[in-house]
């Protein structure tokens, strides 16, 4: 028996209600290029090993950006999914998802002008074990789709503030 | 001494150039809840946990999604910086990112209408090992902002095809 996260669910929501100021919550992630390009990412307890293939100019030592993006989007639908099925209370035994994006290379590259380096589209294939009525995996759908924090990433802008600045030398920062 | 990537990016922009419809490139994740909040996410041939932090209601296997995010916008940041920096000839000797981002909790967890559940902003430090002027410096950062793929699907917005699926009960989508 999976465990239900209804209760966690509404002792959070009713938390943030009653303090909305305690909502705030900061993620960060530190990288930097460990030798050709390779990044080592840390985010928390966790290590990150993130390059391209060889195809790419890569060393294929583990995903690159875009694949974390996908990876990104296709988890933060399933938990998004699991934790408003159980406060809807909505039966929900699985929920597996497949993300595609189709990218043009010429925007990285700088082989053409207008050309936007990012996804052009990206689609979401969500399968759902469940015994619950059509009905109802819609009203689940509609909820996920407004609640999932990737899926607002990647559907609407985000304000990126950008500084770069000169680091001294350092073994820390020594390209490989 | 580092590999140099000059070579790499002429002769890939060359190549997109003369063969444009060579450019696009497809990316996927296959990705299945696995227990709890956890998902296992397969991308080619690597796989990932992605998991939520304890105070989220996850059992801490692995980053979250919006972490996932971070890591992406930084290593994306370093390949960008590495590739444009060699192919304009101006030398960068390491590159190393920090990114931050400020979500509020409200918009994932449905507890107030209107907050988006996505990051309201994202931070980026760059840091540069370079004997290069300010100038081309200037001039390089200019080139990565228009050019990195994961600042540009941040920056702007990306069309999302949705499709949601009943499907059989099986082992591979039962929840844990």
């Amino acid at each position: 028996m999976a465990r239900s996260y209804k209760t966690v669910v509404e002792d959070t929501r009713d938390g943030l209600r009653a303090e909305p100021e305690k909502a705030r919550a900061r993620f960060e992630a530190v990288s930097r290029q460990t030798g050709g390009l390779r990044s080592e990412v840390q985010t928390r307890q966790f290590l990150l090993t993130v390059d391209e293939p060889p195809a790419l100019g890569g060393g294929d030592a583990g995903p690159n950006p875009v694949e974390l993006i996908l990876a990104a989007l296709a988890s933060c639908q399933e938990i998004t999914y699991r934790l408003h099925a159980d406060a809807l209370g909505i039966p929900l035994e699985g929920v597996s998802t497949k993300v595609r994006g189709d990218l043009d290379l010429r925007g990285l590259f700088a082989a053409a002008e207008g050309v936007r380096p990012g996804f052009q589209g990206l689609t979401v294939e969500v399968s759902l074990v469940s015994s619950a009525s059509d009905a109802e995996l819609q009203r689940l759908r509609d909820v996920v789709e407004r609640h999932c924090p990737v899926l607002d990433l990647l559907k609407n802008a985000t304000p990126v503030a950008i500084t770069a600045k000169r680091a001294l030398a350092g073994p820390a920062l020594a390209a490989g």
